[in-house]
């Protein structure tokens, strides 16, 4: 069955990566429509009263929610697998995935997005440096969290790759744009995220660019 | 077999307060331990390094995040079901359970309860006025979201109860504590409130009291 796939997404949403990851590893073509979702467009307001990206159209049905809509797509498009069927392996894979989507975006993603983007995007004033200061302070115990399950584990959760990998490189990747990450801190965290990167679901991910917010060349390459 | 289950929760948590009432709807016996989350106890977060309340122990296992939970506890606990099979109807139960906990949860319930009730347990100063008022602006379109489901379907997500519906309830059953619910908007939305009150599950919720803030005595009615 050929699938008619559509999602509204913006280049730098943590959650539009992951569902574009998960979109490209199952290998769902997709066209994609960039949504400034902080204007509230009627017409976007309309078909998504939550206002939020991703918002994935497929085959005339509109869905909302980056993980009920990757749960969704794993039952519906289960090969490859990204979440395993073991309910106690599974319970790890979204505690992770709720780990890096609640506590990681709260603590560190959406200040560094807010306070070094966003704000100038949308014309909000200068950064808040004691936000900043929160964020970079935070993102250390992280990527030591990540090297203590990196040192147990082959991939975040187990011994395979799962959705939990992909939301927490999806973070990262975010805040990678962004430069502000310090890659020598975990010799475990920079390889993990290397594989990731050479995966082909991550190039598109690298090949985006927010105007005014040009990466440093090395954010693309394997090897950083 | 005899499950020995131990929860370290705080009352008006809404992730807590979903989590109990999953477990008292699949009749699983727990003891409670209160976890004032924000003193960040040293043994507390020895085992469990998200800091974040519910954290359940069960047979020696200790498990976090409540949507990871709750679907754990679906798999190994699946009567009664609050969670269809359907991947479609299991979607639109997850894109809920998210809306509440995620939108509903930073727009609404944890600004009030941060301005009402943890900035004076915490000591942390007085209510911002302009928050408070942000959160009770959102509030009613909210209310409004939830008559639009009601009016087409008989609980939430559909036509059985599903944890979309005790996710939803938790969050307005701490809104209600802080009294901050108008239930005269919504004809449709206070007999739902009502029907799930009055279930055994949600009995323990209206005992909950936080020492120096009272709820009004309608708090625990079933006509309110």
């Amino acid at each position: 069955m050929q699938h008619s796939v559509t999602l509204y997404h913006y280049p730098l949403s943590p959650f539009c990566r992951k569902l574009r990851m998960v979109l490209a590893e199952k290998k769902i073509e997709i066209e994609t429509i960039e949504e400034q979702f902080w204007k509230n467009r009627p017409e976007f307001l309309m078909i998504n009263p939550s206002g939020k990206v991703p918002l994935l159209k497929m085959n005339g049905k509109l869905f909302s929610d980056s993980q009920a809509i990757c749960e969704y797509l794993e039952a519906i498009f289960p090969d490859p697998p990204l979440l395993p069927e073991d309910p106690e392996q599974l319970y790890e894979v979204r505690r992770l995935v709720f780990w890096f989507d609640g506590k990681f975006n709260s603590e560190v993603t959406s200040r560094l997005l807010d306070e070094r983007m966003f704000k100038l995007i949308q014309k909000r004033g200068v950064p808040d440096s004691a936000n900043l200061r929160f964020a970079l302070g935070k993102l250390p115990d992280h990527i030591d969290y990540l090297h203590r399950l990196l040192n147990e584990r082959r991939w975040l959760a187990g011994d395979q790759i799962t959705l939990a990998d992909f939301a927490a490189s999806a973070h990262l990747s975010c805040v990678d744009y962004l430069d502000d990450i310090d890659w020598s801190r975990s010799d475990l965290v920079k390889p993990w995220y290397s594989a990731l990167k050479s995966r082909p679901a991550f190039r598109s991910l690298l090949l985006d660019y927010i105007p005014g917010f040009q990466p440093k060349p090395i954010y693309t390459d394997l090897d950083f």
